[in-house]
């Protein structure tokens, strides 16, 4: 049960007697949100989180003030609107999802697993933060099912074969919520990005990677990831992270202007990954080469329009030390090197019944710790 | 302005004082679908496909009958509700937008351009319909100006320059629309084809060459695609081309048994380009390797669901011929050999200003031509 104190504020959608609400997590609680703040009752109104966050920043900070102004024994808090969390759905309609590549240490490790011979990064690696389209209509919410998906792949001796995955992996990942619109045809620039994003959660990006490697050349992941993509149900406003902001490791060589910011955007953000209840990874946000409001300006540059409700996440968190690792490709090595579970077993990739949580923490700069949820999902056999 | 004749009863979203109302093509006019079929009006409320799409075959069919069981002399065609065609409006909400890669002589041409020391395809190709995401919120109906994309990109000597694209091309294609979704972890089998589809639309998938080319290493292309994708604002029920399907080309090796079908689902559409007003290419779809049945079983084999609004397209339709090839960067050999315009002018790429139109027709096994509508943009320059 995450608790998440009283100045996170996360969103979420949570059923309430057979009808979705919008929530809003206080301590282990959630507080119904249109009940609690009738002036803004109209925002909340179908209980996703789509009509508030397209109203915009100073909308955003309108209902994070009323809720910050009332202390949990006045009205506000009155025992009606607090509830149990009980089931929570998907928080808000994906429009597209984006998925970035913006972890130096991550692209390295793949770069030298799969390129032994040639550069670890490709030469394109520090100019841009490479990204792609994956699917948003599975993009599923915590808790959900995982069904090991069936693909071609080719076998190490040629032969090509028809089945489960049998490297099914996770990738923990930083998601950003797109609150805020833009035209086409107009870049949205790096000094706006958190005019149009409104907050954060955790991503599962699933992943197949005998599927993946079988497909990718030349147009990138298709099938091994569009199986499914796991998000948190607790979207944390960017507002409640400004003191877990960071400058981001140097840049070299420098980007263009349009990726340039004096605005601290990394994110001091601790992951942790389980694997049936036992740690097997805590990457460091912070280590991220590439920030969210460089993937925004660079999504956008070319005039590509937001909607509310694009989702972009950041590619697979991985710090420089091997316990940091944020995939199983990495921490096994492509299986050449299965990891140890405290419970005696090994695993290179993931096996049915496995069941992974990713959750993460962040460290503000007056040693505080905020918790901001955990995505979580079951691997299951086909029938 | 295209004639749609009497039976191939094309779908749009059209506005009529000031309303989006759904319409049917006939001959040269449109019909208000609401207003001339009181029993299905609920499927046409919104003034777009979305409801209609989700109903189903039975459905689709039902008022397919409806409209072929009257004459245009009867009450169902009188003049209150046919209407000369104003503004075509986006026709259904994209979901997720996928664009395939299935022309053999298209994938031939680009691998032998670009990789002239190795084999001109990929050796996954014969053995799945390469696919990826692109961007559905940058899915535009035909007319919406395209502003030329800013971007990065490396010039030969490995300079990293940022500019407008100096390669901006077009991509003929076929778009499949999916009406009926489909449960997450089921796939659809290559047999439900035409129980989830709807129809078809022209599609003009825009890119930037020289941006796709520095992005697309190693996750596909990206901002070279994002800005714009065209399609007409037509949709052609597969009611309407069943006299028009055929054999697809033999597929050596034979693919896995979830990519066969017995069902030819070739399609016999000859496509024409033409840049301000002059004919460049006719590309013709039967020459697909891969038919729009096998790229719906590839897509959801791995258990990935379907939405109402779901596009999927072809990719670029490229013939044996030098005059077939379906994009410029074909035309000119990327800018090798420009391409002489019987105004006197040449092209590489698209300059500002230039219009381009992809129309199609479908040619009958009973000899009859049914036109398919067209999809248009103009370039226009960064402002």
């Amino acid at each position: 049960m995450t608790d998440f104190g009283r100045t996170t504020l996360p969103f979420c959608s949570f059923v309430l007697d057979g009808e979705r609400h919008v929530g809003v997590g206080i301590g282990t609680q959630v507080l119904d949100a249109k009940a609690a703040l009738p002036d803004h009752a109209a925002l909340f109104a179908d209980g996703s989180l789509d009509a508030f966050l397209a109203s915009g920043p100073d909308t955003w900070q309108a209902v994070r003030d009323a809720l910050l102004a009332h202390e949990p024994t006045e009205h506000l808090y009155d025992a009606q609107y607090l509830h149990e969390v009980g089931e929570l759905v998907l928080p808000f309609t994906v429009a597209d999802y984006v998925d970035f590549y913006a972890s130096e240490h991550h692209a390295t490790n793949v770069g030298t697993m799969f390129r032994p011979d040639g550069d670890a990064l490709t030469p394109n690696w520090k100019h841009l933060p490479i990204g792609y389209h994956g699917r948003a209509g599975t993009v599923v919410t915590s808790g959900t099912t995982i069904l090991r998906p069936n693909g071609q792949r080719r076998s190490p001796d040629g032969e090509i074969t028809f089945g489960p995955s049998i490297k099914l992996d996770i990738e923990a990942e930083l998601g950003f919520v797109v609150g805020v619109p833009s035209a086409l045809g107009t870049p949205v620039p790096i000094s706006e990005f958190d005019k149009h994003v409104f907050g954060v959660c955790l991503v599962n990006d699933w992943s197949a990677r005998d599927i993946q490697a079988w497909e990718y050349v030349p147009l990138g992941p298709f099938l091994g990831k569009s199986f499914a993509t796991s998000i948190s149900p607790w979207i944390i406003p960017l507002a409640a992270l400004t003191r877990a902001r960071v400058d981001p490791p140097a840049q070299t060589p420098t980007p263009l202007p349009y990726l340039q910011t004096d605005e601290p955007w990394g994110l001091n953000l601790e992951f942790v990954i389980t694997l049936n209840g036992i740690e097997i990874s805590r990457p460091p946000f912070a280590s991220m080469y590439w920030t969210g409001a460089q993937m925004l300006a660079h999504m956008t540059v070319n005039g590509a329009s937001l909607r509310t409700g694009d989702l972009f996440a950041s590619g697979t968190i991985s710090g420089p030390e091997t316990n940091q690792r944020g995939s199983l490709l990495e921490l096994s090595w492509n299986g050449t090197e299965p990891i140890s579970l405290a419970d005696g077993t090994t695993r290179s990739f993931l096996e049915n019944g496995d069941t992974v949580a990713i959750s993460a923490v962040a460290h503000l700069d007056n040693g505080e710790r905020l918790e901001l949820g955990e995505v979580l999902g079951t691997i299951v056999s086909q029938p």
